[in-house]
């Protein structure tokens, strides 16, 4: 990966690899945790923990093999599991279902079960070598006869093993290998050998998609978002060009939204049915009433509570702030840490002025304010109920409701002085190019 | 669809689908429209209006099948027709050219004229069966016999029917099937039965595309998009990145106009040879001149018109603003309701103050006016010619012709007191945070 | 192409088609350019100067063939080479490597080495007819027979000929065909007849694609960006969503640099390690320093330089101007000809005015300032450093260090007068409704 960053905390969906593994895990019935880290324990720990706050993390000292970091946990194993599912912290698009079925092999007797895939170009991965319905062998490419490179089922790495058997198989793994190392993959020829049933269970690709480059972790991104996005679109969301809308591990979208192209979901929202979310938006950590409309270039940043039949518009940002029903804030406003009311109309170019350089602050607008253009608010703030602000004022004090208020100079007019003005800037111009 | 709306009225490429039909249709000769509607008549009949002002609406009262529904117009079929061509309301990409060979088949003699497809897996779909050049029935795939699944040459459903024989072959279809429906596709059969000549056109898969859910309307607007980007990058318009590059059903664009990526088009736009639109750019019912350069992140609305090398720039909205030869806005402005005169400059950050809360107004600004940056113009205001509003002025008053104007407080500075203040701050903040 | 511009200067990554194929020659060692141009010469000889500032440009004043165009810069391959590589200004994807292996096979002692391609589907293309090993003759599509028809192997154009030879080869091409030109790949039989060595190398399809309308200059485009942004991802660098940043030529990007989907990169950036750009962000002639935060919605224009751990956010446009570490820009701003000192705090909202109609103007801001939001900084003028200006202020003097300045107008509430104000504007509304 290039990275300072430990592979597995790598985002996809904006959630770290490893915990979309976890996630898949805990979607199976009765599962308990063990994380079997190297470096960055803590960091990794921390970004399974809202998906299994009871995992126990086991430290793997030295990277012996997949085998060893197995064994790693094996005060956990000890303790007495119907079966031990071994997934990577590197293959986050793998399916529950494809996880159940491992799971299901075991409880049907099999002591081992191995998820297989059938790869298109089987070459450079371990084919499944099978007999009789069971499994004898997965056989490294380099060491495989010619027919059994025509074999396309190969070995996805994931694998099921029946609690009571587990530590036997794994204690029996050698290193006698090229790299010296411990090889999860030795118990099938083991548990064979010893008369014990293995299987192979089949999965999709992207099940078993492992992501060792910043191009694979792209690609796992992609599969991810079109799988989400057809999904929501069959659960009645509309998109117009589904391929440019980005999605993150949590987004929520309620039928009967439209989505046009171009919108990026970072983590934490959630949209009600009939909003309409338009092109070029930006929205973390918001949500977003029914039949509220948002953007074009709208961006919602976490705590935005955007009530129903609100609008938010173009070049508008909005943080930490209730948005009432039916409130409009159309053109190229900053609203933070503030509370607007119903019906309020905030004016293009509003600003409300809520930090000090130290202190965030807060305003308060009352519910059918109107706010006039160009306006700023300088927070703490109140406009109340009603309240309406003259467009291009600077508000510094409450305003009560029904009130106006207005903070700006009068206009003065100089007749002739534009154009007088316009020579002098001219003949400077002409000037600054002839010393240049 | 999962969906309130009628399936039909689902918008492609800005449009309903059943509209797409209708225009399709209407591109051969001498097309009468008659439209068989069941939910949503009277929205239906308006989403086709502008393509078929003089089409007659029938309703299906109920929904027995489609030769059931095509029967709901007897009355217009009965006035007497050289051909009938039966379209659906959700195959919005049939091809002009596909229609016309459909017609022509009828004028060559056949009675009934099916539109078929060569389906790269036609598993699922009703197989046309032919011999010596006629077709002699539709096979539903469960039904077909091994040899006849081998067929590739599919119906999709649209066909052309001999005006003379359509009522005769259309009572004579039966519901004597599983679901009790009339179907359409029987005439084909009961047709050959009575020895008339019954025949199978190609079309390309698209043109019989129908859509069931909203993951096929996105499949169908890729679709659209992709054939029309191609036919305009042809026809002279460059596009950086034609995938990202959104067009309504109306968008024209001249030759030698260059658009970068991710551009949006609403209904409604017109651009002119030479200009060059920006990345990130959204536009709706706005006329563009010729050389003007939009963007990027401008945002065009409805009423727009953007006169000749003219420039709107990022973050800038107008609306309903006629933008004369020359002028230039070029950054974070709101521009509504609107006159800008030829090679006048407004500001960075300036805001037409155009509404009151009740009613919108108009700002006229003359030829070659100087609108200094931050200004607030509140409307209704005139600035004449040559005007000059210093930088950060609300303008509530007209101003003359090569006036300078000014509506700003005057600065004043308190030596020492920025420090003050920031400890001041600083003590409130650490306080807030020893009590929090 | 339908365009005014000559087609070899049509942009691709930002870069003239005729400039890609000059910088892909000269990667490969100790090359001479000779440019050969009809139409645009002048525009031509600048697009190639910055890669072949040593470029001899020749005239061909009649378009009468490739033979005829080489032969235009007869005086240079006079002047005496090892060889002499013939490449097309509109296939700009040509690889050096395989222009390296044309090279090599004339060093190896070929006189004449055509580049060929596999071609999937060779209908149309001249095929490359070989004989053990040696290339006899390029047969054109139409004068194929059946069998050479099945050959896959195309040729490219692209070619490479013996210095010493390559005179005396173009002279004896004939113009004795249906078009009267003098046709370059004639050499092939030419030398094969007399007994000199002819060869074929093999490249990737994208090394010998030609380009001829702005499809196929789109598709190119598509290639190119895939291509350099599989390589930065695999350098470090994180893509959510490669297939929606936008490269150009130039574009450096440091490992570790995390990219949001939608961001265009105009020609001239650099970009730090650990820089974070966000979504919808465009960038042009900009240098980002390490771990800055640009965007989302971050414009960026020429002599931008952000510093170390800067931050530009939503809506902001920065132009010519050096941002120091740790200054914050975070909304609605224009920043135009300015100095951010390190950690100064940019509020929302401020525009820099720094043209006066006619000149642009320097606006300084100190180190550690407080620009309060919504403010006017009317340039020339200075903040020192630690100044602190209240928010929606117009400043137009310059402002000592550590001093508080403001330059806004007094508020006043009038109590009860919003509603009265709201009345009168509601009656109005509700007359023209009735007079319309």
């Amino acid at each position: 990966m290039k990275s300072a960053l430990p592979k597995v905390l790598h985002p996809l969906a904006g959630l770290p690899l490893v915990a979309h593994a976890v996630k898949a895990a805990r979607m199976t019935d009765g599962v308990d945790v063990a994380l079997v880290v190297g470096r960055g324990a803590e960091e990794v720990r921390a970004a399974v923990l809202p998906y299994a706050p009871d995992a126990e993390t086991f430290l793997q000292k030295e990277r012996l093999g997949t085998a060893h970091a197995v064994l790693s946990a094996r005060e956990k194993i000890a303790r007495g599991y119907d079966d031990i599912l071994v997934l990577f912290g590197d293959t986050p698009l793998v399916q529950p279902d494809a996880l159940a079925a491992l799971r299901a092999a075991i409880a049907g007797g099999a002591v081992v079960a191995v998820m297989g895939f059938r790869a298109p170009d089987p070459t450079g991965y371990g084919r499944l070598l099978e007999q009789d319905g069971k499994l004898v062998a997965i056989r490294e490419h380099k060491d495989a006869t010619d027919e059994e490179r025509a074999i396309d089922f190969c070995n996805g790495g994931i694998m099921a093993i029946a609690g009571n058997e587990a530590l036997a198989l794994l204690d029996a793994v050698g290193n006698a290998n090229s790299k010296g190392e411990y090889y999860l993959t030795d118990i099938v020829e083991i548990a064979a050998a010893r008369g014990l049933t293995v299987v192979a269970t089949e999965a999709a690709y992207e099940s078993v998609l492992g992501i060792n480059t910043r191009a694979e972790l792209a690609e796992a991104e992609a599969i991810w978002q079109q799988r989400r996005r057809h999904a929501l679109m069959l659960s009645g969301v509309s998109m117009v060009a589904p391929e440019t809308v980005f999605l993150s591990h949590d987004t929520e979208i309620e039928a009967e939204v439209h989505l046009e192209p171009n919108i990026v979901f970072g983590p934490g929202v959630t949209v009600g049915s009939g909003a309409r979310i338009r092109a070029f938006s930006h929205l973390e950590g918001a949500s977003i009433g029914p039949a509220a409309e948002i953007g074009p270039y709208a961006r919602l940043r976490p705590g935005a509570q955007i009530g129903d039949s609100a609008k938010v518009g173009n070049f508008c940002e909005v943080k930490n702030a209730v948005v009432d029903t039916g409130a409009k804030i159309n053109h190229l406003t900053y609203i933070g840490d503030a509370h607007i009311g119903a019906k309020a109309n905030i004016g293009a170019g509003t600003i409300t002025c809520n930090y000090d350089g130290f202190l965030k602050h807060h305003t308060e607008i009352g519910a059918g304010a109107f706010i006039g253009s160009n306006s700023s608010l300088v927070a703490p703030v109140t406009i109340a109920a009603g309240g309406y602000i003259a467009s291009g004022s600077v508000i510094t004090n409450d305003v009560p409701a029904d009130a106006l208020a207005f903070g700006r100079a009068r206009q003065h007019n100089k007749e002739g002085l534009g154009r007088r003005l316009r020579d002098i800037l001219a003949a400077r111009k002409a000037a600054n190019k002839s010393t240049s």
